[in-house]
């Protein structure tokens, strides 16, 4: 196994390759036999002590599923291998040992299973004991294994002032900036208000609460080590909150929840479409997009132990239509022609007016966004995945509804979005489902079965009976038929008696339900307590076709656009709540990526919220998300004379 | 008649010294003889057409009265005489002609009554017919001859802008900043919210709203002309609000009313206490207040016909404590020792800090302090007299419980408090009255009156019967009985003997009221409806020789710092909303202020308001205030081991 096309890059100084390592024979091979990550299926992580099942692709790092997940592990380096903090033990399941490892551990802690975790890919599933937070680091990691120096824009200080005198009138607030002299601070009229009384009531031993220039509070006595920021990730779906410790950068806690805004569609156009038939649809909207923060907010921290107040950013990463709708602007002009934002980018605002009721200075820092379709959950996830800062060639895209795609050959970057419809999210598609319980998520299929061999193998979320398909459920089955055969290179399914021939294991799965040729994923029997049949029809085939279809010929007008052919793609990020789940061999399979080795397909997790937290932990990188609207080109695929042509061309299924 | 002591000076070239101008023939004499104003008395200017009645000390320029009073007269050249725009017309009562109004006016206008009104000094009563404004002009006159080049924070620009295509999808916010390419704006949420559908409701063709470098709206058409301001005097006991015309610099209305915190006691002392005995008093107060300024928003904008939407920033110009409990900042430490503020420079609030609905964006401006006891409202009346750019020996004195009092040599200007007591408004006092209807502002002894002249003659408040007596009726009655002699050198009454041989007209009216001994001003007849007698008492006599001496004391002790004689001075600025109303003449009989020509003592008028409608004005101004906290010297009186011995000298009246 080769590692190295998917690792990481720090945006300190570049990470070794490892196969150069290997070459140099500076990395042992292990002994054990490597299990080797075809890209296919699902490996579950059990971490402990925090008693979290999480499920993720083959190949992603035990470090980044933990931090996906809100559970922190020690780490400074960005994933290197070399501060060696990241120690975990594995007390089930197994992975390869690395130099790093070797001259980290002892023998006998490597027989133990200890292991550093950001080296760890999970090829297989695992049970995880994560020690104890012991450093208070300088710098966290998180994105696709992006090293933050922590520099948050909130700062706290312990002060231990001289009391006034007669002689010495200085004012409270003077008392206050004189101590803390490298800072040019204005204040908030709030610490004003609160300043005598704090000052005389901790007989001026106070801690002062710094947002970038501001001074927003003083605190009695020595708060230091209490402060915390909320990252959101706004989908349109799906809103997913972190917890924060700014003055360590590691994750307190997670939650998600469905937008309240569902009712009024499933996408943004239709919620756009509610605002236009009724002026009072906006600020319906915005409410519940604002109580879907507020309520998630209130769920971290009360897993986390923190209060409200103690709270001082905010970081939300939303597409433009969740964003502007989140603030209370008008969306019309993002659904129609021309198609153009209010503004790119956002000033700060205070956290009340997004209806979040967290210290009464907490501001909240909103992404901004290229273009009404490439919004500011693009800009966090190029953020996170470093697109302005890998000298590589790589393919950022993020799967959904509206498909987001970024190409960078390392010196230009150029993006553009592709309109995939709603098949990914389950929609359009006859049992389709969102990813939730019941939703078949892994498709295997065996033509030829050995003896106790099950032809059709299905990964269903929660382990539950299969209810319904959802997007990677589709994509896997569609990869899987076309892999064996039962849909041709058009996505047409075979004829019977073709099928009867080849598939005898498998030809009696297809069936018809009305006029429609399908193929059935599971047969609802009598043991089954609610599930029914599952299937996928010729008509799903093609609505898949054409989702993945405007989307390869996103990337494929990008490529052009660079000069670049398919194979000089390096890395393809799969990013997003769905691309993340999606199967690399599958999205290899039916042409949704270049036709690359399945290793440099790499899942890159929920990349808006990794970017949201980025923001709070560095006001640089938070500078550096500005920086990316001058730096990424958009490219109009609308005004493209070849794009029906090229669409075309990209319907079928690689051979 | 001299009018070279009293001239005012403005920023941008000094002003031709009008005696001078005199020796060298530029002036005439004016061939009716003029009224010789003797510092003492009121005088009624009735200005037409807005029937406002306003009384003010003799010498006052009739400029400066309509414009303390809200009544706009045009003018761009701070009262030089030079720009010829603030052309009135006198119907009853004259004036002098001065070599500006021959250059400006024809004989027969002249003859008509036409005058320049920054150059008549009121010294008889006149009604004034004032033109409608006909100029737009760059800069205002305000506060004591001030000239501000109109350069408010609040700007406006009408724009016409090109409409969105597929080729050009620059954002709504980037379309507009492109229009306004000589600011660096960044925009406020609330503009951002409103854009989209503004822009297209409006074809295009709007009206942008900026304050400093925020773009904070976005209106529909041509809104350039509508544009204002509040101007706050936030007194102690009362409050005075003007609304601005930003675009024209000139008042729209003026409105005031008694500071709504009066039900918790008449001083900032008071007040403090209250905060400190029950912690429920401090929002209490801070509400109070808020309600005090919206209730003044509301009436100034209802008879000026603006809505309160449209008014987008306000100044407030308190002392520290006003100032402390508008914000809601606990004022305990003002109120004790060390006296210690919780800042000197406040930041920008927002309107709606302060409890005002107007526009959402409005802001406010709250003026700096110099001290716990040398307040904003100070440091606004140092601006509005240009303490810091005249280049004369100049006195500056808010008479009132807590008196401030600062002193430039035009190089070096020191400040400080000296606590006065309750005495100028109307406390302390037996028959004392704050200055409303009834109250005695002005008297006149006669000891020898001819036939048909009375001995005693009473300026009476609303011209109805005597109710008590007024802090400037108090200095009134005690300069003239100390003038003519009933009062001796020490501030005690002359025996009865003595009085009924020199004074024989007077002495009837001194008498005895249990053990003490008053002089009568007004003896209750029962003719009178609801007046009762009112009389000065010997402990009244010793309560304002208490209250004048601490004054004297102050600015007697800031004269040795700078190294100056009293005679030094040239010119003494009463300022506040009791120090203008006081005789100038009177003022200098009890030794308030230096034995100096009564030409040299100069009503300031509201300063506080003058300085507050400045910083509204121009962006440099309020710049200016700032500035002051640097050049101005606190001299704490406290520390002075000479204090006791300078004040026992100061009680008594100047030979």
């Amino acid at each position: 196994m080769s590692v190295s096309d998917d690792v990481s890059v720090s945006d300190e100084e570049p990470r070794p390759d490892v196969s150069e390592l290997r070459r140099e024979g500076l990395i042992e091979r292990p002994g054990a036999p490597e299990v080797v990550h075809d890209g296919t299926g699902r490996v579950l992580l059990r971490f402990a002590p925090s008693a979290r099942d999480v499920r993720v692709p083959p190949g992603v790092s035990v470090f980044d599923a933990a931090s996906w997940n809100g559970i922190a592990i020690d780490s400074t380096c960005g994933g290197h291998g070399t501060c060696r903090k990241c120690k975990v033990q594995l007390t089930s399941g197994s992975a390869p040992v690395t130099s790093h490892d070797r001259r980290t551990f002892t023998e006998s802690e490597i027989e133990d299973g200890w292991r550093l975790a950001c080296l760890v890919k999970a090829t297989t599933d695992l049970a995880v004991d994560v020690p104890p937070l012991v450093t208070r680091p300088k710098a966290a990691t998180v994105g696709v294994g992006r090293q933050v120096i922590l520099r948050p824009s909130v700062q706290k200080r312990y002060l231990e002032l001289e009391e006034p005198t007669l002689s010495d009138q200085r004012t409270d607030l003077q008392r206050v900036l004189d101590a803390i002299d490298d800072l040019e601070l204005t204040p908030d009229l709030h610490v004003l208000r609160r300043l005598p009384k704090v000052l005389r009531d901790n007989d001026f031993k106070v801690t002062a609460v710094v947002i970038d220039e501001s001074l927003v509070d003083v605190e009695g006595g020595d708060t230091t080590t209490r402060r915390y920021g909320i990252a959101y990730d706004l989908g349109t779906t799906t809103v997913v909150a972190t917890l924060l410790d700014l003055s360590t950068g590691t994750p307190v806690s997670v939650a998600s929840m469905l937008n309240k805004q569902q009712p009024f569609g499933a996408d943004v156009i239709t919620r756009i479409s509610a605002t236009m038939m009724d002026p009072d649809t906006l600020p319906r909207l915005r409410d519940l997009a604002q109580a879907t923060l507020a309520e998630l907010a209130a769920d971290v921290c009360a897993e986390g132990e923190v209060d409200l107040h103690e709270v001082l950013e905010v970081a939300v990463a939303g597409n433009a239509t969740m964003t502007a709708l989140l603030l209370g602007v008008d969306p019309e002009p993002l659904g129609v022609a021309p198609f153009i934002q209010s503004t790119a980018s956002w000033p700060t605002v205070s956290a009340s007016e997004v209806g979040l009721e967290l210290h009464p200075a907490a501001q909240v820092v909103v992404f901004p966004a290229l273009g009404a379709y490439v919004g500011g959950d693009i800009v966090a996830g190029m953020l996170a995945c470093g697109m302005d800062r890998d000298k590589r060639t790589r393919l950022f895209i993020d799967v959904g509804t509206n498909c987001e795609i970024v190409l960078s050959d390392g010196d230009t970057i150029v993006s553009t979005a592709a309109p995939a419809g709603p098949a990914f999210e389950g929609g359009a598609i006859r049992c389709g489902m969102r990813a939730a319980d019941g939703a078949i998520e892994v498709v295997k299929l065996v033509a030829e079965p050995q003896e106790d061999q099950a032809a059709v193998t299905l990964g269903v979320i929660g382990d539950t009976e299969p209810r319904g398909l959802c997007g990677s459920g589709l994509v896997d089955a569609v990869a899987e038929l076309a892999r064996v055969g039962l849909l041709d290179d058009t996505g047409r399914f075979v004829p019977d008696d073709v099928a009867a021939e080849r598939f005898p294991a498998l030809a009696d799965r297809l069936a018809k339900i009305g006029e429609e040729r399908v193929f059935v994923l599971h047969r609802h029997t009598p043991d089954d307590e609610v599930a029914s049949t599952v299937y996928l029809s010729q008509r799903d085939v093609r609505e898949l076709q054409f989702a993945k279809g405007a989307i390869a010929t996103g990337w494929a007008l990008l490529l052009e656009e660079l000069g670049l052919e398919e194979s000089d793609v390096q890395q393809v990020l799969l990013a997003g709540s769905f691309g993340s789940y999606l199967s690399p061999a599958s999205a290899v399979r039916i042409g949704l990526v270049p036709k690359l080795p399945v290793l440099r397909i790499v899942s890159a997790g929920n990349v808006a919220g990794e970017g949201a937290k980025m923001a709070l932990l560095s006001s640089r990188e938070r500078a550096g998300a500005e920086a990316l609207l001058e730096e990424v080109q958009y490219v109009e695929l609308s005004d493209r004379a070849d794009f029906n042509d090229r669409f075309v061309e990209k319907l079928g299924f690689p051979g």
